[in-house]
């Protein structure tokens, strides 16, 4: 039976402040929960019902919560809940600089919707982007709507939170990185040779990279639109641009 | 000031049956509501703040309410809606089978989330496709949350409902169309040369396309994920794979 604490514990970790406070967030779902358990990852609560207990072959060593289904809706943050919630141990990871100098990392520049953080994570995994450095301004990893956005990919996917104009600055002088980013302004990406290694900065849905962030950049990238005459007075969602840039560097990469 | 009427009419248009009796939609948002305006499609009801109206250099010939924010946010589909909200018409749009002849065009198989579908509808903007086919059970254009993910795209690209096999039987036979869709058994996307002309096919967020469509298939594709070893438990959303797949189409077209 749920107790009124673990429901206002899990409703509290909605909010930021809380969750870097109890080092806890949510995650729901039967494939989401499934990969932490499958990880090892550390879980506090496992809040189930019992069709979800039932089907398990193996249960981790924690707290197991059996509820209804109208229980679990009573503390889901998704519309329509599925049978499993875990509130799980926020481990934080240290950023190890010589580990990103021969990869491609992905830099998200102020991307402030959780969907649209979630779903790069999940695009990242996809495309064997390893780390992901991000805006202290960028969603936070540990919402619940980028949890779930992410499907589960937020597993195998670093995300670390730093000063994101000293950090480019920092990897573009001592590791001599190239600083990849989408601009209004860049060159038709398809024509560009592109690099196995290096950052390919993002910018925020409503403004694009920062002013000080395009300073540091040593290629910018467009992703022409396909349309007769002059470009229409339209974008691509930053997950999209995400996507097609990723595919293109990783194409480049297999010839 | 809102009449108890019009609050009643814009909360049924969430209902796809009201809409098809009504013939009428909703959209929100001054960049949505500006597209709409600039293409002169007919507007029953504009619902817009002071603030919005002032702004405006050229009004539309329709009946105007003017209401307080807190008013727009009594009937508006958003969590935070900007300020104006317009009742529009729905005209429908013959489906000329001539004209798809030469053209790209994507077919959606029973994609049933609405943001996907909105998503997509954008992505075909900026790819230049203007012309997409859904099967019956695809989410309805003229859903709100539809609308508001294709950013006013819409206004552009074409969605026809129609019964899709026999759709894509009768262009496959009757003009030769390739019919590609994206599968896990396909060949990977970045080897393979692409029409400029054919249909792509993205199957059910779920499921994938389904086994009728998959036997009419001509090319089946796939986008292969950058791991080393075997592919990971995962996919990608169908509409981060439509755009990598758009994306791709283009290329080659342009080379």
């Amino acid at each position: 039976m749920l107790s009124k604490a673990i429901i206002k514990l899990v409703r509290s970790l909605d909010q930021k402040k809380i969750r870097v406070e109890k080092k806890l967030f949510v995650t729901e779902g039967n494939k989401i929960v499934s990969e932490i358990i499958n990880n090892q990852l550390p879980i506090t609560y496992l809040v189930a019902t019992k069709e979800w207990i039932v089907k398990q072959t193996k249960l981790p060593k924690t707290e197991i919560i059996k509820v209804t289904k109208s229980e679990l809706k009573q503390i889901s943050f998704q519309k329509t809940p599925q049978q499993v919630l875990a509130v799980c141990n926020i481990v934080n990871k240290e950023l190890h600089f010589s580990d990103l100098k021969n990869e491609l990392i992905l830099a998200l520049d102020n991307v402030q919707n959780p969907g649209n953080v979630g779903t790069i994570i999940r695009i990242a995994d996809w495309f064997g982007i390893k780390n992901i450095v991000a805006s202290l301004s960028t969603a936070d990893i540990y919402n619940p709507k980028v949890i779930q956005a992410s499907m589960g990919a937020f597993v195998r996917v670093m995300v670390h939170y730093v000063l994101l104009e000293k950090f480019l600055v920092k990897m573009k002088s001592e590791n001599n990185l190239p600083i990849y980013g989408t601009t209004l302004q860049g060159k038709n990406i398809y024509n560009q040779k592109l690099s196995s290694r290096g950052i390919i900065v993002m910018g925020s849905e409503g403004n694009g990279i920062s002013e000080n962030i395009m300073k540091i950049l040593t290629k910018q990238l467009y992703i022409p639109p396909f349309i007769a005459g002059a470009p229409p007075n339209e974008s691509l969602n930053v997950a999209i641009a995400t996507a097609i840039v990723c595919s293109e560097f990783r194409r480049q990469q297999n010839l």
